[in-house]
């Protein structure tokens, strides 16, 4: 394989390959990774990226598909990144219907990669940041986000972006699953698509109101709009466009951009921090140690604290 | 407050309110668990644990309620623990409609709770574990988990019972996104609730389908059985009992009992070593070291794997 130095050389060029390959080695935790972030660490932080998030049903790939044609026509490199953290048990990344990205897929101006993070182990907060890492190195203007389902993973993720974007549909009970997976507290930008059906007002009156509920807001905070779309037709895309460029330009004027940038590289460093850790846990798994540790605690003749204990000053040492 | 060592001999007595101060130490993350777990790890594993788990709507609280009623006429001592990891970032647990088990309120031989474990840093692995050895020391015969919505986190605390239980429901569409959330690897007995409405022999005919599929099974092998129940009404419960006696005793006579229980206090084990650390790595955080290095990542004149290295240097000493 061609060294790192020449793939992140090709990446920033835009060749599609690099890219796709350098995503390949932060998907399978490669250790070449330390190499590829270290080269590309100083042409970060130029992207803007959008984060999408909700129920599955809501038309995420549509809604990111036409997000990709209208910025397209205003001339940007775009990144598409849907991950899906979903499934850690199955074998295989069940990543919803792509068939909507084809229409891209031979724009040399456009990025798009799935990208299955199950099985790194509380790893999803390193993983989608590097892989953003790799399609910002390539010059992209903006990553669109996409995450499959929704939980506490695809929230998280959703919210490391620059901007999170929420949707909703009408008709699908979704406010109340909404507020429980904690979704309106990360929402940037609402919408509410599919809003040529039955219900698409009453479901942004409800939005509207728990929005509502939870405002403590100061002159100068951003107020978080809905914006309606048939993501289908192309509808309400240029709309959500103008809220997205008005949110980042928020997030610029009031220095939030370089705040949650900087929370998110804490939460990046230590990530990969547990996970150098937990390599090491591993370790002593490996000589049995832990294995040892666990019969005991199992059995009841030592606690789980002493146990974890042992293994801090074994690590620690 | 007690000491711990008189709330422990409380909890061991079976009196509610000790048991709820103990339950209540977990959700707290308070410094006095380690003692409390000290206290209580000669009295692990003699109850049975089932997970319940399924997209909102399917049931899961009645049927939890309908169990409970069912294994009270067993004359078994039963806990619940309805767990809901899905916000991290609300101020309030959602925790469903606890109406249901208004019944068993005043059961002194019932015990339930609900617990949040948002916010709980990658910690929903010893949350929820600890919370069960309290109602495990409590005497209880039959522990149920419920918890709140599908996700990573859910499947993985269904995961961490004995017995998962995997709930749908007809016309939910809930076979394909069943396979996405990893449920269906994780399920040793399934329901069917609502299994009088239209479509209730189609979804149990799919999901029967979908096991066939993935089916290597050696002789001796568990076969998940699909159960069909309407727990509102209590139809079928008995057969779910039957169900998961059943399996208990399949696991009881394999040895898998032991395998899961070891499997289980190694997560808990890596999962308090992991908190430790993370703390560790907090206390960095308070003397601005981890917010320095983010801010070196953020501008781009570190990049994320040295700044890592320098944390865990520090931490290893």
């Amino acid at each position: 394989m061609a060294d790192v130095a020449t793939l992140v050389e090709q990446a920033r060029q835009g060749r599609p390959r690099a890219v796709a390959r350098l995503i390949t080695l932060v998907e399978n935790a490669a250790p070449e990774l330390r190499e590829v972030m270290a080269a590309l660490a100083p042409y970060s932080g130029r992207a803007y990226t959008v984060g999408l998030t909700g129920s599955p049903g809501v038309g995420k790939s549509t809604s990111t598909s036409a997000l990709v044609s209208a910025y397209r026509r205003l001339g940007k490199r775009v990144g598409v990144l849907a991950v899906d953290p979903s499934s850690p048990f199955s074998g295989g990344a069940l990543l919803g219907d792509r068939v909507r990205m084809q229409e891209h897929a031979t724009d040399p101006e456009v990025f798009i990669r799935s990208m299955a993070t199950r099985g790194h182990l509380g790893g999803l907060s390193w993983a989608a940041p590097q892989a953003l890492r790799v399609l910002d190195g390539a010059g992209c203007d903006v990553i669109l986000v996409e995450t499959v389902g929704v939980g506490q993973s695809e929230v998280e993720i959703a919210a490391q972006a620059d901007t999170s974007v929420v949707l909703l549909a009408p008709g699908m009970g979704d406010g109340i699953q909404a507020a429980k997976a904690g979704i309106l507290e990360i929402g940037d930008v609402f919408v509410v698509n599919k809003a040529d059906r039955d219900g698409a007002d009453a479901t942004a009156r409800e939005l509207n109101h728990m929005l509502g509920l939870g405002e403590s807001r100061q002159p100068g905070d951003w107020r978080p709009p809905i914006v309606k779309t048939v993501a289908a037709r192309g509808e309400g895309v240029d709309e959500l466009v103008e809220a997205l460029e008005k949110h980042h330009g928020w997030l610029a004027e009031t220095g939030e951009l370089a705040v949650r940038r900087r929370r998110r590289a804490a939460q990046e460093v230590e990530a990969i921090t547990l996970a150098a850790l937990r390599a090491r846990i591993g370790d002593l798994r490996g000589d049995r140690h832990l294995d040892a540790l666990a019969g005991q605690v199992a059995e009841g003749t030592l606690d789980p604290y002493s146990a974890a204990d042992r293994l801090v000053a074994e690590l620690t040492g």
